[in-house]
């Protein structure tokens, strides 16, 4: 929008302006939301896009929130190469499986054909595990707690979404090793609660916290721990996850250490992560037909004031609009002063962009002492005196931090229906409902699962149980089930 | 050094501890220096190196620095591609000429050739400025100021030098579009002086500014200024710096908008940087034979408190250790408690580690309410009272900061030779010292100069000349001088 000269702005303005797909014609919706809103471009390199300044502050924050709390954890951030020689990926095989048909490969330099081809990473654990064979020989070296933030490539060959499906994105990677396999498995509470209190108080995002299957959980694992988020569009989305190795790496690598008495043993060691797709999932959950929609505290200006004025009024409306800025510096507003576009104009740019707040200024109001309060969230006005101002305003942006999460716990607990047949399984899941059922552990009705319902798969299983689960059966199989897990559609 | 088991250590302690060579052996000191203080590693890439906790929190230090500045300037932080198609980066052909030899090249993603050769990005400006042409059309989208912090690949083949020389390096890239010629050049006094505050203040590092001449600037810019630094081996080596890009890329990229009269009018365009090299200058410029010396404001842990005790008065000298850990908690102390290492081993481990100040507590310290304080880069010594620790501690930090500054400045100040003949200036460079000389803007005289020098090249020409500039003659080819430049082999 911002991109325009007057004319075709405000021709733009009458035809074009916020995202005219329904949302739920999510992958059209989603796709203007990202353009118009500002938040991403694409570019001429297929499944990679441009985080724009808006995105990337909302990315900035959740890095300065991790890192503030792993730091109290005693975890320090480090910086590996990009890049990883081939004879080291291959080490570890399972990992080695997982992530070899997404590998971008560096061949040549210059114009030198470079002996061995270098990995982009797609992740660092096979250059980072090689040095940590190096650093740690004693039970002194422990715990080792080590955090990178990396951008990656994973070149998947399926249809890319931006944010939420992109061949190149960041995220953190907490590689951790320990002398036990207690104290490792210990860490797990407390990233996993970490993650969540991110993701739920910040974005306003609940979610469902389970184990992955053997067959979901991450290559090289000994078992991964997710949180699942439920999109608009009936499909599910993996968001941060931890992952136990337990001596899987430290045996390929050789991460070994002499105990007290003096006796070699292989270290225990966790993966944990967060990463830039949490931004497509917050997007798409909280936004509208009119724009994008964010939680006041991932949004890097929280108010934005649009004084009212004619020639003779510009003066006094402006002082007071400035006033007001000053007033709540805290929330970073923004004063849009711009004489080339009308208010409505305006009104209409920042409900697009996601400003949780306006404030409308005109000179009736200077007249009342008082100026017009707008939520994004569900467009209510309110009058306000300037002098309570500033607490009106912190008490909307509070309200709406907690009506999105209610919101979108509403839709998440609305979408799910416990079930035990798989007749039912395949309906709730053409209904784009997550099912809750029995599944026995066991790859093969896994596969039968995702191939009856045209492409379901397990989530996650959570800790907590139910009841009747020593009595229920794979609803796949028919066999006595291991334990009811989350079942849906996912990106 | 912390990765032993102690008896390893212990014998260490007798014979390695701290950095065996001289520091006028300078690449094996150096190279020592990075390994033992335990700031990077090798790694299995070649030319590419692990930054260690402490480096990169040092780096996180300085992008925090820059962030802060620049977001008062009205730059925004956005994120680009990795990869950029080989048809974008030949767009601007001196651009392209400065980079090809160094690019690493994407050929193959999983088992599939690609069709077009990607590079791992050298620089962003390809990519970035095909943006930048779909982004802007109007006046109301300029100035346009974005930056982003990269990860970059430069494939070079001379000898890799571990921060100072690598093959993977970390900077910000800003880059900023302006409507007019003035706008874009007013902007350089502005980044210039944030970079040297940051330099000065925190790093304490001078520095001599000034343009680049044209065969050393930027490839594709007009100009380039840049900071140059005189490291303590006798050579000089480029930190941050600014390119007035002019309407290079611009023109290359169509960059262009319509101004207020509907006329098209190509953007004018500046980019500016400041690396991850800077740390191994501020590491090589400090340090001495015993190890690491960082600059108060520089270093993530100001204070290191080491409890001596026995068996019986360990509890009570613990007791008051904590007390001061606690009282200190602003300059985030460590307090080393371990049990498996004696005193003196601690000692150097942590002067070793640049730790600038450490504090000793013993039982007899404890009967006179004192204890003892000792700065690490000159080893003096002093008693301080308990109830003074926090106002003595303060002050003697400051006092740090101040001096290894001031020790920099002579070692720059006294390296420096004004004459204006070519015989005195081969003498001079062999004698390891910055030449001040007038030259003609002239290729073949660099050319010349380099190669009768024995590797020597202009680093940079000040704004402010010297007054007998109009009657002095270029000391290569004896035509008249066009300025006086700094002329000095460099990394």
């Amino acid at each position: 929008m911002k991109y325009m000269a007057k004319k075709e702005a405000v021709k733009e303005n009458k035809n074009e302006l916020g995202v005219t797909a329904e949302k739920d014609e999510f992958s059209e919706w989603f796709t203007q939301l990202m353009i118009k809103a500002d938040l991403a471009d694409y570019t001429k390199v297929s499944g990679c896009i441009v985080f724009k300044p808006t995105a990337w502050a909302i990315w900035e924050k959740i890095v300065s929130l991790v890192n503030e709390r792993i730091k109290k954890f005693g975890v320090k951030n480090v910086c590996f190469p990009l890049l990883i020689p081939e004879s080291l990926l291959i080490r570890e095989k399972e990992h080695l499986k997982g992530f070899t048909p997404e590998v971008a490969w560096v061949t040549e330099a210059g114009n030198t054909k470079l002996n061995e081809r270098l990995a982009v990473r797609p992740t660092s654990e096979a250059i980072m595990y090689d040095s940590f064979s190096r650093w740690i020989r004693s039970w002194r070296d422990l715990p080792l707690k080590y955090n990178q933030w990396s951008n990656v490539i994973r070149w998947e060959f399926k249809h890319p979404t931006p944010f939420l499906r992109t061949r190149e994105f960041v995220f953190n990677e907490g590689h951790t090793v320990y002398a036990t396999k207690e104290e490792a498995e210990d860490e797990r509470k407390q990233i996993i609660e970490m993650y969540n209190e991110i993701c739920k108080d910040y974005l306003a995002l609940p979610s469902l916290i389970g184990k992955k299957s053997d067959k979901e959980k991450f290559a090289g694992a000994v078992y991964t721990e997710s949180l699942e988020f439920f999109m608009p569009n009936g499909k599910a989305t993996q968001g941060p996850d931890f992952h136990f190795d337990g001596q899987n790496f430290s045996k390929a690598y050789d991460i070994s250490f002499l105990d007290k008495d003096e006796k070699k043993q292989y270290a225990w060691q966790n993966t944990w992560a967060i990463s830039t797709r949490m931004l497509g999932v917050m997007f798409a959950m909280h936004s509208d037909n009119k724009g994008l929609i964010l939680p006041p505290k991932a949004a890097p200006n929280k108010i934005v004031i649009v004084p009212i004025f004619f020639d003779d009024t510009k003066e006094n409306v402006l002082k007071k609009a400035k006033e007001i800025e000053l007033k709540l510096k805290e929330y970073e507003p923004i004063l849009d002063s711009r004489n080339e576009y009308n208010p409505g104009f305006k009104y209409n740019e920042w409900e697009l962009k996601g400003i949780p707040v306006r404030i409308e200024i005109g000179p009736k109001d200077l007249e009342k002492d008082s100026c017009v309060v707008v939520r994004r969230d569900n467009n209510k006005k309110e009058i306000v005196k300037f002098k309570e101002v500033n607490k009106k305003v912190g008490e909307i942006l509070e309200d709406i931090q907690k009506a999105l999460f209610e919101k979108a716990k509403k839709l998440l607990d609305g979408a799910i229906v416990q079930l035990d047949s798989k007749q039912e399984m395949k309906k709730a899941i053409e209904n784009r409902r997550i099912v809750f059922a029995p599944l026995s552990n066991n790859a093969e009705c896994e596969d039968l699962l995702k191939f009856e319902s045209g492409g379901a798969k397990v989530l996650n299983i959570p800790e907590e149980q139910p009841k009747n689960l020593d009595k229920s059966k794979c609803i796949v199989c028919g066999k006595k089930a291991d334990y009811f897990a989350y079942i849906g559609k996912s990106y």
